[in-house]
């Protein structure tokens, strides 16, 4: 993720926007100015701005406002209610493919993971049962670093090489596609490959790591792929799907694809969609929600009816997720009232465990843009941090004398026996050997004295520093599995000490319990997700009951954490500078106005326009703007013409290939006639302008606008204030607000970089400046 | 629900909006003119039209844009980061109180209910005992029939009398205030008063009616009363919560007392959230969502707690909800793949019967319109269906002759010996006898042999009849629990007959698993709810194995049922002739501009306008308009001038109390200032224009309205399509949208009724008529 902003460049919003910045300081004369000015003075202009303070110009916004020109409402109009419902259906079996193949991936992830992992465990058994009795266990140690060092090396070479979009969770980077920011490549084929083979490395390798989060990421390409009907990458067009080659529907897609992901990941059907309306949703599409729950059902289904395969217990359906937290029973972990302080209190240790790991992550990720940029830099550090964990474990165990008998109830599937007496193995090696996903079962699950207070104090210590500095290097992997883990370890100590504390036997007994409640903590301070991440935990225990503890638990982790320091996703948003547009505009941003907000003046284009007019602007590379207001002059004067449009760049750049012009010339005035499927086809990957070759003779040319434009763009007055234009701009997705004065003139565009600037920060309104970066 | 509209009468849109309807013709000039001449030519005049036909002009509509006038943004300046911190926290209370409260009615509903059958239960069985050996059993059955209807005679004047909105299961009514219709008196304290009381007669007078539903009803009252910091009807004002006095915020609250309602009733919390967003929401927050989440968890919370003190196991917190369905181990009751398609055509079969079962009472609730509106009618057709109710009640039961061992494991509380064998129970009788939760709870996890199948049979017929004649009675009560009684009763059938068919002790053995899939398929083939169901189904069973195969079903049951008719809730509010607004516009209505939509001319007042035409204006009942474009006249010429604000009915009606004018004769140009206090005092019951005196010389004063209307409406320029409008409609709540020319100058008014119009039937798009009933 930190790998997309590697320098570290900005310019001011004065210098971007020219005029406008002026006209603010002067129609708006009160607070805003004399803020600004205040804050300038108290900066300290010795330090080194952060990327975080600023915003980058790079990333484009998707078109979620359908493009409702005369092309479009012609083909809407020809379309008869059958064609509609024929539509809807399609809408159905896309998402019914989405959720089948993101259950796919995610089985077969798991299989190879849990292959590759069984090999390297035996050949790591058999070394030591051979070589421990010789005193040699370094030479065990060595090979197992080798071994983990390899794994890693393979995942971080693809990683850092082919596709760095597709390093870490990629979560982030699907947040930020589902708010509406074009991210470059990240729901493309070769990013699911990569990130297929670097998770299923990354795990096998031992990281501290979890192959949950990416496959949320894995379930978007999944979706952006399929509903389009063709892969770019592959040069293959089904011609299917057409009509769902644009970014709403594309959108929509991408969130069932998200959602069946995360159903899959977690075993969490309304979880995903949760997650996905979280992060996503703007506007409540009832049938959307509805397809959107279909996928998820369908990949966990799909996951759990081929894992049952694999586990030769076809038809059993209890695996309805990667990670599986076992099933809580009422009657053994039921909780009282009384207990629900402790709960909250240890959500806000979660909080505060949580807001550490995020800073310590931020300074690291910060040190990483800074210095370790360089693909084979990224490639070593993995690897250092693989031989590191490897090492660090293997002292851990070494120093660790906390022997269980073998043969309880839950019996640990690869358990070591090391300096453990015959018919005992080494619980500490078990945490470490042990797939996350395990250990955290065990630490639910497993009888009250599996495990000392010792060896968890330590083992959280470690996995804390680990997991802390594995996110972020150039692997994919996931955070959400070495959070519960140590949140459940840390939970299970408190429950221990809670339980010595007591008399024995009473509620308090069980640490399981403790272990859950510190999984949430942990893992809600540290991601900061509510409302989706309660019911994915609550889906993963499968008991209802825990649901309240949960969410207040959830509740205290954000609030505490909050205090200090943003979720760990929201912080690599930040570092990369996406303008990243939140639910509502802050709180205290009513005294703004369109007037302030909105970027002026605005490059127009008439509606018939001269194509050299048209091309001059669009290779202007110092606005780069997306998006043109259409106008008509009335009467030939200076003053701004009326509004009557609103076209795209991607529009035009169609127009220009086809050479959809006037010539005057020849007074020949018919123009090439153009289907929505040139548009289509073109999409997304519409050409640059420079690699359109437009002569001398056709810059002469006409251009009519009329038909292409968007003849009703929405518009705000300029009084209209920030939160009202905020709301407006959110509700409907949009990428380009015209503002007008009283007449219907022209006198500004507010774009998602205009919103994204305003923000709250520790001393009220902030305002972010904007980057070219 | 029926009593509300108990005249039937209409008046045809050209009649309301005069020369609108010519220039709609004009103008227009092609399908849509052509399509009505077609269709009034097709129509078959002789039939009565029904009302639902027809869109009701006297529903008014919420405001849940805000009204961003000068006085609101002037608070909302003064406000610092901290007030709106404490207004946050504030929101988080009311929401917890919301929970707490609808908890403890759920628990008071369900602790008299049980109370109050006991007593019934005993003192019939005393009869029965005493009676049987002297062969009197028809005693019994009058004492029965008597007491039965004694209760219903209470619920039913309480209802017919007192506060008939209060009839039903509410469902309706939230479903239409959630979507942004004012039903005069629904969130009142009186109804909920009426609903709770009637609630428990109705229960206890053994109808087939469940306590679910009204809980929803119940929870939104207790949110609007709640969130207001005081009661109108108790004339008690507690001096706080007074920001929360408009639609916006209240419609917020509403949604999550809703939500915590549906909690109370299934245990249910993410299930109720999610009706609220299914219901009610168009813009999806964050913050609110998870707010509801909250209301709904301490909801559940609060009946577990209570309730496990009640039945003396304190700290046990296994009542989620009103009805619990047990829970469902997935060892037991384990499906295959192949059992899918058994469960589709289940579906199927639940689509059907829904259909059936909503026709019948479709037909039903025309005969109650047309025929039994008087509230004593009302009274006695209660009172006959309870005693109907008894009486076929007790023919089965004596006819029945399905003998059952008594003391089995899952015993019933209220078995019935009568003409059984000693160590015997009547099943029969028991299905009559319990609470319908307890039945539904009895044929999910009773032991495979506990019910023949005659019994399940005719139990069904009887049920399905009597369920249908009882939704609509002016009483208090629920169809959620009679529809999955009847689902329960031909699943279990079904099962039990797949069970003779194959070899027993297979997958198929257990008749549990085929009732609760009945369950779902029958009442979503009535209710058609999909998203919410599926996770209240699934919540209240515990078992998230069971996510796909419920959701299979309920969609099958909604294609299914769609075809023949629309869910019940649907046909209640169109017979109700409501005018709601569904997610989307019609698929085909792309052809449809906002120049066809809209209402015009509009009444538009002037900035600075005379008091005498105000009055006039509000007065004029032919029109009655609630938001009026206020403009600015650029010369005094006839052309329409520029648009500069709205102004809603309810303002201008405070305004004209405050006696607001700037009075010119006396050349005193300042108006007396008035606080966003005035209109939160108003809030929400304005005095109607009567009731305001304005003398003749105030008549002559003018009035300023530039600091009172909202400055920016939200405009759409003429040629904007129908889903467009629809889009912008519906994701901000609006009630009014300005359509104005490209010069801004006021054309016409899009209201709610302009778009609820248009609806897709069976021949394409049709256009309802509005009348004024």
């Amino acid at each position: 993720m930190a790998n997309i902003t590697k320098k570290v460049s900005w310019s001011s919003r004065a210098d971007e926007s020219g005029a406008a910045g002026e006209e603010t300081a002067l129609l708006n004369g009160s607070e805003l100015s004399r803020h600004l000015a205040k804050e300038s003075q108290r900066g300290k202009p010795k330090e080194i701005p952060h990327n975080e303070k600023l915003l980058s110009l790079k990333y484009e916004s998707l078109d979620y406002d359908n493009i409702e020109n005369q092309l479009f409402l012609e083909e809407e109009r020809r379309m008869s209610y059958m064609s509609f419902r024929c539509l809807e259906i399609s809408r159905w079996v896309v998402c019914g493919l989405i959720g089948f193949l993101t259950g796919l991936i995610a089985c077969f992830i798991d299989i190879v993971v849990e292959e590759l992992a069984g090999i390297k465990y035996q050949v790591v058994k058999e070394n030591i049962d051979k070589f421990t009795e010789v005193g040699g266990l370094s030479i065990s140690l060595i090979l197992w670093a080798v071994l983990n060092s390899v794994f890693v090396m393979l995942g971080s070479i693809i990683v850092a090489f082919f596709e760095p979009i597709a390093a870490g969770s990629g979560i982030p980077q699907i947040k930020c596609y589902l708010n509406g920011v074009k991210i470059p490549r990240v729901v493309r084929l070769k990013t699911l490959l990569v990130k297929v083979c670097g998770v299923i490395c990354s795990v096998v390798g031992g990281l501290a790591v979890g192959k949950e989060g990416p496959m949320i990421h894995s379930g978007a390409v999944v979706a952006a792929g399929v509903s389009q009907g063709r892969s770019t990458s592959l040069k293959r067009d089904f011609k299917m799907f057409e009509y769902f080659r644009r970014d709403t529907e594309k959108r929509d897609f991408v969130s069932a694809g998200a959602a069946a992901g995360v159903s899959a990941a977690f075993g969490a059907p309304v979880g995903g969609v949760l997650f996905s309306l979280e992060e996503g949703a703007s506007f409540w599409n009832q049938m959307l929600t509805w397809r959107i729950f279909f996928a998820s059902m369908i990949s966990t289904f799909t996951l759990n009816f081929f894992l049952s395969i694999y586990n030769n217990n076809p038809g059993d359906l209890s695996n309805p997720g990667l990670i599986n937290f076992g099933r809580f029973e009422s009657e053994s972990v039921a909780y009282n009232l009384y207990e629900i302080p402790l709960f909250i209190a240890m959500g806000a240790i979660g909080g505060l465990l949580g807001a550490l790991f995020n800073i310590l992550n931020y300074w690291l990720t910060i040190f990483r843009i800074r210095y370790v940029h360089r693909p084979c830099l990224q490639v070593m550090e993995a690897m250092l941090v693989a031989a590191v964990t490897a090492t660090v474990s293997f002292t851990m165990i070494y120093f660790s004398n906390d022997c269980q008998p073998l043969g309880s109830e839950h019996s640990e599937e690869y358990p070591l026996q090391l300096f453990c007496a015959d018919g005992e193995y080494n619980s500490m090696a078990t945490a470490f050997f042990n797939t996350p996903e395990r250990s955290v079962r065990s630490l639910f699950h497993n009888q009250p004295r599996t495990y000392n207070p010792l060896t968890l104090g330590l083992f959280t210590l470690t996995y804390f520093f680990l997991a802390c500095w594995t996110y972020g290097l150039a692997v994919s992997a996931g955070v959400f599995i070495p959070s519960l883990l140590i949140g459940a370890a840390w939970g299970r100590l408190c429950g221990i000490l809670l339980a010595s504390i007591t008399s024995t036997g009473s509620i308090w007994a069980d640490p399981g319990k403790y272990a859950l409640i510190g999984a949430a903590a942990q893992l809600g301070g540290i991601v900061r997700m509510t409302l989706s991440l309660t019911v994915i935990m609550v889906e993963a225990t499968g008991n209802v009951t825990y649901g309240l503890p949960i969410m207040l638990v959830l509740m205290t982790a954000k609030i505490v954490g909050d205090y200090f320091v943003e979720g760990l996703y929201d912080i690599h948003i930040k570092l990369q500078s996406v303008p990243f547009l939140h639910g509502e505009a802050p709180g205290t941003s009513h005294w703004l106005t369109a007037r302030e907000v909105m970027s002026s003046p605005v490059t127009c284009l008439n509606r018939i326009e001269k194509v050299g007019t048209i091309v001059d602007t669009l290779s202007n590379t110092s606005t780069n703007h997306n998006g043109f207001p259409v106008v008509v002059q009335v009467t030939g004067g200076d003053e701004p013409a009326k509004l009557c449009g609103l076209i795209l760049r991607s529009q035009l750049i169609v127009l220009l290939k086809h050479k959809v012009f006037v010539e005057l010339a020849r007074s020949r005035l018919t123009q090439r006639k153009l289907q929505l499927k040139d548009f289509r086809d073109a999409y997304p990957r519409f050409p640059p302008i420079q690699s359109i070759h437009v002569s001398q003779d056709e810059r002469e040319c006409m251009m009519d606008l009329t038909e292409f434009m968007n003849p009703t763009p929405y518009t705000v007055p300029q009084e209209t204030s920030l939160p009202r234009v905020f709301k407006l701009f959110r509700a409907l997705g949009l990428r380009h607000l015209v503002v007008v004065d009283d007449e219907n003139r022209v006198v500004g565009l507010v774009t998602r970089k205009d919103l994204a600037r305003y923000h709250l920060g520790k001393h009220g309104l902030e305002e972010l400046q904007l980057a070219q970066t």
